[in-house]
């Protein structure tokens, strides 16, 4: 491989794609697909969908399977960094193996909450392969709810705190606005009942559900919400913007 | 004007515009233009070459002259109050005037550091003028600079803060990292020198420059790039992330 992209392909939609993406992979000759479980199914279905209307060339999918994880571990930084070793090592390897303009897709954008990046600056680090390595970045999930629901992320001259499920509940809401990712268990259940909430699911899929107001009246509503829809798709990806009471 | 577009086309490369934003630029009949002094020749310039390439129809400009504006005032939230009020007036002048399908191309997202929504919304509440109102969500500067840097915005599982250069002198650094815009006087010298500096400006754009290092070995030299390229251009546009020493 001589050339890697890492492309944002937005968060959902794959309308969210950009123009600079849609140039990139007109030049791909083969993608390598490392995703995992559910994330990895819609990645596909996204991808499957962009590659439909945008590719106009033949390419080959490599699938790179996952190593193993423990997903609740005691150390969670020393059990990802391991795990991401492993991971880059089947990368390097993959990448070895083939020749072309490589890409990876990547939900969302690549700097947010993804481990793609790092993985890849792993594979550089060893210096057993060289190649050239752009990275297009992508409309978030962040965004993509900020638009749904028509709102600015903050109050005016204010600061946008972007954290996880994980740390709301152990540290609680900042100053100025917070947007919560990878939360699985309704951390907003947390803060205080006058706090807005813009909650969405699935956005820019299908499934889509958006509910707002404070957390207070509507926490009840989102967490039968969440439960409903992931009972019925096996799985849920949700995102909410927090903003405490004036 | 029946229906309303306020589209993020992307931080400055006119490749960064999503799919979805050209399909939307595709029914627009009049674009509405409410941009201030640079900012707006900037954008001018970034929707003449996207429309050039993506309008496949007839559309009109229409300019919103913008009220004065004090600067640099004592109440700061006040008076950004006060002047998006006078320019929502002006917005819903020209909303009421024009017929079809109307859209507002806003720089980067939207719902960051942007006061498009929130002239809408006041345009709406007035209750004078009815309209169905769409919000694209775009590429922000956040991202732009992110991957022009190849780099992800955070440490594993920490959070991301996003603030102005004025509270960043006012507030200091947080934890995790933080994304400092909006900054016109190089409020980085104010943090610990072992501090990790990724800063870029012009993004995405011919003048793109770009920096990275501890704050100690490199503020200087931001400081004079950043001089140099505001003097020979007239203006600069920069953002940075930063991050403590480990
Ligand atoms: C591993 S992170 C990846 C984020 C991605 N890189 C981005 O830029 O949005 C996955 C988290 O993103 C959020 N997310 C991503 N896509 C989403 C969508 N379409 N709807 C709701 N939340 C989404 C959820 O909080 C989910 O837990
Ligand atoms: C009024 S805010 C608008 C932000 C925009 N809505 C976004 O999503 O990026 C303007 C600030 O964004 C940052 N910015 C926007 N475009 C940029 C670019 N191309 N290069 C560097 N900084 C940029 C700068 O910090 C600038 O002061």
């Amino acid at each position: 491989m001589r050339t890697l992209y890492v492309i944002g392909i937005g968060a959902g939609d794959p309308d969210q794609v950009t123009m600079q993406a849609v140039k990139a992979l007109r030049e791909v000759d083969v993608y390598f697909v490392i995703g995992k479980g559910v994330e990895k199914q819609e990645l596909v279905a996204v991808r499957t969908a962009i590659l439909a209307e945008h590719a106009d060339r033949p390419y080959r999918i490599v699938e790179i399977p996952d190593p193993p994880r423990d997903r609740d571990p005691a150390d969670y930084r020393g059990t990802v960094l391991d795990w991401h070793e492993r991971r880059s090592l089947l990368l390097e390897e993959a990448f070895a193996a083939h020749e072309g303009v490589g890409a990876i897709l990547v939900w969302g954008d690549p700097a947010l909450y993804d481990s793609t990046l790092r993985m890849v600056e792993r594979v550089l680090a060893r210096g057993a392969l060289d190649f050239d390595y752009t990275v297009i970045p992508g409309v978030t999930s962040v965004h993509a709810l900020a638009a749904r629901h028509r709102t600015v992320l903050h109050r005016i001259g204010e600061p946008v705190h972007i954290t996880t499920g994980r740390r709301l509940r152990e540290e609680g809401l900042g100053a100025g606005s917070t947007v919560v990712m990878l939360d699985a268990d309704c951390a907003f259940t947390t803060v205080p009942g006058d706090t807005f909430i813009w909650w969405g699911a699935y956005l820019g899929m299908p499934d889509e559900a958006l509910i707002a107001g404070r957390v207070g009246a509507v926490a009840g509503d989102i967490v039968r919400r969440r439960t409903q829809l992931r009972e019925r798709k096996g799985w849920i990806m949700d995102i909410y913007l927090l903003r405490p009471a004036e």
